[in-house]
């Protein structure tokens, strides 16, 4: 009896640590010098808080805590009887697993609202879980890691978060796409083709075009009772080509008589206008179809896809005007961005961009030569943690050929002895594991080499 | 309808969270210098690694996650009707979230054990979660800090940990006391009083003596069995005083006849003397009636109390034989510690030791004076960013009032302020908010001031 793990849940070694801490930190440290502050929200939330927030689907993929206790008294026992799992849940069950960042936050700023100053700028790096099947990529338990800004309705914003996925990727030197659009170009594209009513389908079978084509699309819309003059008229919206500038140009045109419409238009070019008098390492690009199947975006939605790597996106984000409106309190706008780190850690690896020293291990390993050398050893050791140098000792007097295996094996790139010799002269033999090297050093010349080296 | 978070959970605000992360990361930063390496196992185990692992108790307090779909399917509905909530939960539930990070641990340790270089350092710095009675300073769900070696047998180890219980408080301002004992100790009294078979019972019981008192103890050891003539001789033991030197002397006496006994005190007599060797900021105690309830401890027993501030543990840990030995793989000793970031954040207010500069903010507000000057006030942004300072820009052209009211409710200790006239200069007006001081600096000039001041 192995022991093993839920399945679509992952175990992280030292190696991976090291490099899924790479990625955090980078994304943290732009975080913060971008001004936002962090927040964690607890793992579990209230059913009622997470119900009905995610679609029919969502509710079905919400991991639920069983109460505590004896969970079984005054519940109906009929629903068993009736084998009514879903309402036999709602009495056994009060907490549920976050699905992910974003409804969290919301209930974290209107229960906090009075303590909050507006525009509230804040950053989360917390696990999610979602009952997916699991697969390729997609795990039970990952990673968001979210910025965003409540309580602002300026343009600014989301042209800060556009510099920020600049910034956390050319850190990173991931070549990326912006893909912008704005969920008011999706609505005036609705009106103009006469289906305002059909919105949410039209932005959910547009969002699949890269995916299924054009002509599947077509379909999928013939389907959800889109007629053929309809079609006719989105298809050349959809077909739009040429810079960035000729599309908004095309477009500003074509929602001439809509003015949700227009206002998109306008927005976007607002958002590409300023967002390239800062300067962008990144190709932007504009795509009508892009919706991110999220049906709470209201304005300018964004998403990143890797240049280099066949993966789904790796960042998204957008403007939702009234996220917090669910928990009462109305007319605040918002508007974010989520990194994925568990692609990004797929993308990083497949495209080998680690810096050489990620791989973090103690820098120094003293050979243990008995109860008084080690002891010494120790001493010597209190002053290279003193200096910022990671070091260990092998705990046991072993033979000299197990003792540097160990060092071989874990990749310790300095070995230090300090035998009865050198405890007496108050040096250390310092060998380097690279070169085969081996120095006679004191303390203080030991710990200059080392830093130097790493 | 406020929204609310489960009982006995917490939110943690930008405030909390940058003090939590000045513990984490001293913490972090001390068991990297001593060479342990992160891992991170998954939030929810499979309730057959955590059953029976935390005694019976322990096993009501695991949150027990709902399986996916319908979960009655296949069910025995008989149980439902004799209301055997018990194991009906083995039948519907099959994942629990993690209690603590030593069983996950252990068995990380059991499945990757091919993959492990022994002897394996390893830190886990992640939150577990317990279905307790909330109460002041007891969460449902809260953080653990851990340091464990397994596969080495040697006590440096022990004075290694330590050493390193001393850096983190030595780091974090507080004083400590850290108590010693042995659990072969523990064994040797059992032996000698004639009851070896009653050593659970008995350590349980004078685990308490701080608690309840000498007499209360008596009084539950009779309850447990215990002979009068065997309490008669446990007294003395527990009363033991003087030096540590002295104690150890009567004990080794006193455990003459005692193999394990003798073995116990010359453990703890090794640890008290390489740990003097290396110098100490910490008090060192000897408590014969330190048991810390854990029944897997084998040998040494350590727990760390604050000296200034009136509240339970704040750190402990203990050398424990044979923990992978429930997953089948038998013979594998560890010793760890485990650092309480709660009380430890608890006494760390309490006594306000913070550094200064932990309430972390944006260092610098750029005023908006519009559209124009926001561009040229972000494009300098850019370059106090790549200078690492980190900052924000008000998101709308506001009243200066306004404005200026934000960065000062949020404590940013600069304004900078960058209209059409600063712009034609290439200058900026850098607002000191503490002394009210204001001077027109070039960016570099402005970066330094910043920096230097934060």
């Amino acid at each position: 009896m192995k022991p093993s793990i839920p399945k679509g849940t992952r175990d992280f070694g030292p190696q991976e640590m090291a490099r899924r801490n790479y990625i955090f930190d980078t994304i943290r440290s732009v975080f913060k010098t971008y001004g936002f502050s962090p927040i964690e929200t607890p793992s579990m939330e209230l059913l009622s808080t997470l119900m009905g927030k995610y679609g029919e689907e969502g509710d079905k993929l919400l991991f639920k805590v069983l109460n505590s206790g004896d969970y079984l008294r005054g519940v109906d026992k009929q629903l068993v009887e009736d084998d009514n799992y879903v309402k036999l849940t709602s009495q056994i069950s009060e907490k549920g697993l976050r699905y992910d960042l974003t409804v969290p936050f919301a209930r974290f700023v209107v229960q906090h609202r009075n303590e909050l100053q507006m525009p509230f700028k804040r950053y989360q790096i917390q696990p999610v879980w979602r009952a997916d099947r699991p697969q390729k990529g997609r795990y039970r338990e990952f990673y968001q890691c979210d910025a965003d800004v409540v309580g602002s309705d300026s343009l600014l914003n989301e042209v800060e978060l556009l510099q920020m996925i600049d910034e956390v990727f050319r850190r990173l030197g991931v070549r990326i796409t912006i893909k912008l659009n704005n969920r008011k170009v999706l609505a005036g594209i609705a009106e103009l083709i006469g289906a305002p009513e059909l919105l949410t389908d039209i932005t959910v079978a547009i969002d699949k075009i890269d995916k299924i084509g054009l002509e599947a699309v077509n379909e999928e819309l013939r389907s959800r009772g889109l007629s053929q003059e309809a079609i006719d008229r989105l298809n050349p919206i959809l077909a739009l080509n040429g810079t960035i500038d000729e599309r908004l140009k095309a477009l500003r045109a074509i929602m001439a008589d809509t003015p949700t419409g227009l206002k998109g238009v306008e927005e976007l070019a607002e958002v590409v206008d300023a967002t390239r008098q800062l300067g962008l390492d990144a190709e932007l690009d504009l795509d009508v179809s892009l919706a991110r199947g999220l049906n709470y975006y209201t304005g300018t939605i964004i998403e990143v896809k890797a240049r280099d790597v066949e993966i789904g996106s790796i960042s998204g984000g957008g403007r939702y005007d009234n996220l917090t409106g669910v928990f009462g309190l109305p007319g605040l706008s918002g508007v974010g961005i989520s990194f994925g780190a568990d692609r990004i850690y797929d993308v990083l690896n497949a495209l080998d961009l680690y810096p050489k020293d990620t791989q973090v291990t103690t820098q120094v390993m003293m050979v243990n030569f008995g109860r008084e050398e080690s002891l010494g050893a120790m001493k010597t050791m209190k002053e290279l943690r003193k200096a910022g140098v990671s070091c260990e000792i092998y705990p046991e007097a072993a033979k000299m050929k197990k003792q540097m295996g160990r060092a071989d094996a874990l990749g310790i790139p300095y070995v230090a002895m300090i035998g009865s010799e050198e405890l007496a002269k108050g040096v250390v033999k310092l060998k380097n594991m690279a070169t085969g090297e081996q120095h006679e050093l004191t303390i203080n010349q030991a710990i200059e080499v080392v830093k130097e080296n790493s």
